[in-house]
């Protein structure tokens, strides 16, 4: 396999997935007791899910491209707080969150719909929410669509992504021998974060990181382009989605977290425990250009690791000296 | 246009707005507080939203068939109470309302994504809840194929669901000439609240066609191949969704409310004011077959009344004497 064209190589994974009737397609689930819900879910449910567990879902194919699509909702309190980030900031924010899941494919956005429940106490702040989801959807090139809106009792906006991809790239095509790469610097919404919970105000650049992420739309369609044999976004955290796609590929890694590229002021280690950066992992035959990328994005691509035989384990290293793994974010545990 | 096959009138339909590109291709909308927030958001959003408006929207096309997806949320206390539903029922009928969505726009359903908001004191009935989803999905032969979960402060399901159609069947498509059409039986959903809102039980009947709807997939695809022109389900109502047809297609419509099939112990004017009721309104030319119908689906077809020229209004009939038409269901006024 190491040899052939990833293009090719991913298309059959696409195509095998889609002739697949049993569920065991399912893409592995990492540990953790929303991956266990998850897993409990999926039992009982049998053969009437399918290929689930991907940043996206293939549903079918268009011509010669695959058919991708996500789900992903925001829930005040949850998701956000309202005194850290403006309307326009939520609803861009969410949005962003959403179209992140079709660069983690490797695919071109068609368009969005937005559902939004908004409790009465929100009404007056609705435009501004909607100009934020306006905002993102422009930036990434998707139409929106359609969407729903009903009364609640608490914000919550479930944006629902459409794209295409000439192959996708799945977390599950990983292959011993392939370097791991990361986009732009991590470190941002943890340093944000981190100054919010103590009363205080973040620098400026960590709070742009934190309220106006970016989805990697063109970055990953590049690197689908160039070579990139899997990847994931990184939501969870470095840490935790690089498990991910370790424990998805059935692959080892190994992480040099000194190389991690991270925002000043941010140590490696909390840079790889910080959530909801929507920079990308990507994994690929050590070929990839990253002075052309830099260059091209005015992004950093940075090698940080690599990928080799051994099963659903990631090291971390500092120097010569593996150090536990940073914990990852879970909505049911915290 | 009247002599030209409906299906290939609505092809062109498809095709026009696929090209389209100004955001005037939005369907018109009807009269309330909803969606007056409708309008001024799609004002914000000008040429960055594109086609909203009909029950499900136009993605893509698939070779000859057209990719529809919709989204629809599913809120406790604003679309179901805990105490009129179980779990199962509660999953089941949120699903059922997003995939009669596809069923208005005559879409074969390929498959659907759930996103869960679910608070701690309903974490011991989520597997209650996704069985009702599964069981829905099934029903309509739509694969579960991805979602999210969340943490949250009230019980919300977000069903997104993605179809093909050969033509899609739209609300904007009804043709002056064209006689209307309801599928089954009107009212039970309302004899149902009648009974909850008086601390009664619901007779079995009327409680099984609030908490078990059936999204009308098969019946829709098989009415878009015999004739249909145009489409709506019944969410909010007969009344108000015979309304948001009669806007859409600016035609002017006469319904025949002594015609209406209704449940048991239900007048006709509390039966077109019946919402979530799932069952589909179309316009064909009078040429459809409602006895092969009836005995093809086990479900009546019932012509209730005609399309005329005249602009977005509907008269309600009782014998010779028009009568106000009962009001419809906003979830922003209520």
């Amino acid at each position: 396999m190491s040899g052939q064209d990833p293009i090719r190589r991913r298309r059959a994974i696409e195509q095998r997935a889609m002739r697949e009737t049993e569920h065991t397609a399912h893409t592995a689930l990492g540990s953790g007791a929303e991956f266990d819900a998850i897993r409990r879910i999926l039992e009982r449910w049998g053969p009437r899910a399918k290929r689930i567990g991907d940043d996206a879902a293939i549903v079918t194919t268009l011509g010669d491209r695959a058919l991708v699509v996500s789900t992903d909702s925001s829930i005040e309190n949850v998701h956000f707080r309202a005194d850290w980030l403006t309307p326009v900031e939520i609803g861009y924010r969410a949005t962003t969150a959403a179209l992140s899941d079709l660069a983690a494919m490797g695919a071109k956005p068609l368009g969005l719909l937005a559902a939004l429940a908004v409790p009465e106490e929100w009404r007056s702040r609705l435009e501004q929410i909607t100009d934020g989801i306006g905002d993102a959807a422009e930036l990434a090139g998707a139409p929106i669509l359609g969407g729903d809106m009903s009364r609640s009792g608490e914000l919550g906006l479930t944006i629902t992504v459409l794209g295409a991809a000439r192959a996708a790239l799945f977390r599950t095509s990983a292959r011993p021998g392939d370097q791991v790469y990361v986009t732009g610097r991590l470190g941002g919404p943890f340093a944000a974060l981190r100054a919010f919970n103590s009363g205080e105000s973040p620098a400026r650049e960590h709070r742009k990181r934190f309220a106006r992420p970016v989805a990697r739309i063109a970055e990953s369609i590049w690197l689908n382009e160039h070579g990139a044999t899997a990847a994931i976004d990184i939501s969870d955290g470095f840490a935790a989605d690089i498990r991910h796609l370790a424990v998805a590929s059935r692959v080892g890694i190994t992480i040099q977290l000194d190389r991690l590229p991270c925002v000043d002021g941010v140590s490696p280690l909390d840079a790889a425990a910080s959530g909801e950066e929507y920079e990308l992992i990507v994994t690929a035959p050590a070929a990839l250009d990253t002075s052309e990328f830099a260059s091209r994005f005015g992004l950093e691509l940075t090698e940080v690791g690599d990928v080799a035989h051994g099963k659903d384990e990631v090291r971390f290293m500092l120097g010569d000296e593996q150090v536990p793994g940073p914990p990852g974010y879970s909505h049911f545990t915290k």
